[in-house]
């Protein structure tokens, strides 16, 4: 996968992407990236990229030019066709299905805005996902398209040492995860809960099931959906749900 | 403010901190920051800070030691009280509302993990706040903290030239945003809506306010609740409705 990043802060992102899984990925040639900072491509004689709204208003926002040109470039003019993704806080709340389907890609452009906002017309004419990472307030897209690369391309063949540390993770299964004990077994008098140095199986499985269950329950009611339950779990929960009350 | 983040990799987040508003809002002593890697701390002979989960299972557990010793070099043996925030997929997912609470603080201890998950004594004993910042699956809490640091940190007090920006971004309206546009009012020949043009001050801010509505509608009807309505937004959603059936 190769993946483009038009940027003003170029130097923001790369500590990110030359760091831990996103480095093995590279080294394992499962993803590379070009950081393209579109103030290069500004037509104007200060390469200013910014302008006052139409209409009035605070802040800047930014001008259609640069962004459309450093395209025509990244595309040559238009002949390939990559998914373009905006960060923005109007996009769609990205969730992992999302990174899953953008795995899918040979090619990406994201585009990290700064200041107020975007000229529309870059959203109507060269956009073909608007994403947002959550309903928060960041300075710019920046961290937006670092969040978006880090979660792709982990999802890549290739990119994981073991593989099925992807496939268990958080969300997979649609619940939250069960608790995580390791060494020592009685840490300045916590102790790792029996269960789990029992060496039976089925018991520790039946546990972590529980545990995973009565978190979800808790924290995120709103994943307890119908899809990701078993009959045995429905018996779980109206246990916990009778612990509770 | 002052926050210290707990993590493996200091050289991912480096770049993020001292960039753009981050940078701006350093200078002008609205925050600094302290990058510690806790592997630091750990006792074992090889720096080892993670070991294989009780009761089996994928991927490597964060050890407690490591942890827990850092937390008592920053808080003088528990001396001060900082808030201390655990980036995780199992955590309350973060809002914009969270962001405001946390800018009240004096000192906020951020946690990032990597590997498959923390001990959860770490958790139980040591942590104040899970967060979350989305459903997604990410390598590690580093991005987590560098989102939550952009986002607390811009609205503190000197962080932001513009004050007037921080008000008007979206959610602070419980809204989106209205579409902006800037010159060229005509840039191969897509334009800008003439009102925008127009230079009457009462037509432009209905239009925006129409425009913000039909975009929240569209896109996150989750977020048209009364509160943030007005009995005109009511007669201007009714219109919206009308025109899309």
């Amino acid at each position: 996968m190769h993946i483009d990043v038009l940027t003003l802060f170029p130097e923001m992102i790369e500590g990110v992407l030359n760091a831990s899984i996103l480095k093995r990925a590279q080294d394992n040639a499962a993803f590379n990236y070009n950081l393209v900072n579109f103030r290069d491509y500004s037509a104007n004689k200060h390469s200013k990229v910014d302008d006052y709204p139409y209409g009035g208003g605070a802040g800047m926002v930014l001008t259609p030019q640069p962004v459309f040109d450093t395209l025509d470039a990244l595309t040559s003019g238009g002949q390939t066709k990559p998914r373009v993704v905006l960060l923005s806080p109007q996009g769609e709340p990205y969730q992992q299905s999302k990174a899953e389907e953008l795995a899918e890609e040979d090619h990406l452009v994201l585009i990290c805005g700064h200041y107020e906002g975007y000229d529309e017309r870059i959203r109507e004419h060269l956009v073909t996902d608007e994403i947002s990472i959550g309903d928060y307030v960041l300075t710019g897209g920046e961290l937006g398209a670092m969040v978006l690369i880090d979660s792709v391309v982990r999802l890549l063949p290739d990119a994981l040492g073991n593989k099925e540390s992807a496939a268990e993770d958080s969300f997979s299964s649609g619940l939250l995860e069960h608790p995580h004990y390791t060494r020592p077994a009685d840490f300045r008098g916590m102790k790792v809960p029996e269960v789990l140095l029992s060496g039976d199986h089925a018991k520790i499985a039946e546990w972590r099931r529980e545990a995973s269950l009565k978190r979800t329950y808790e924290r995120r009611p709103d994943m307890l959906v119908k899809e990701n339950l078993t009959e045995k779990d429905g018996e779980l929960l109206r246990k916990i749900q009778q612990n509770e009350d």
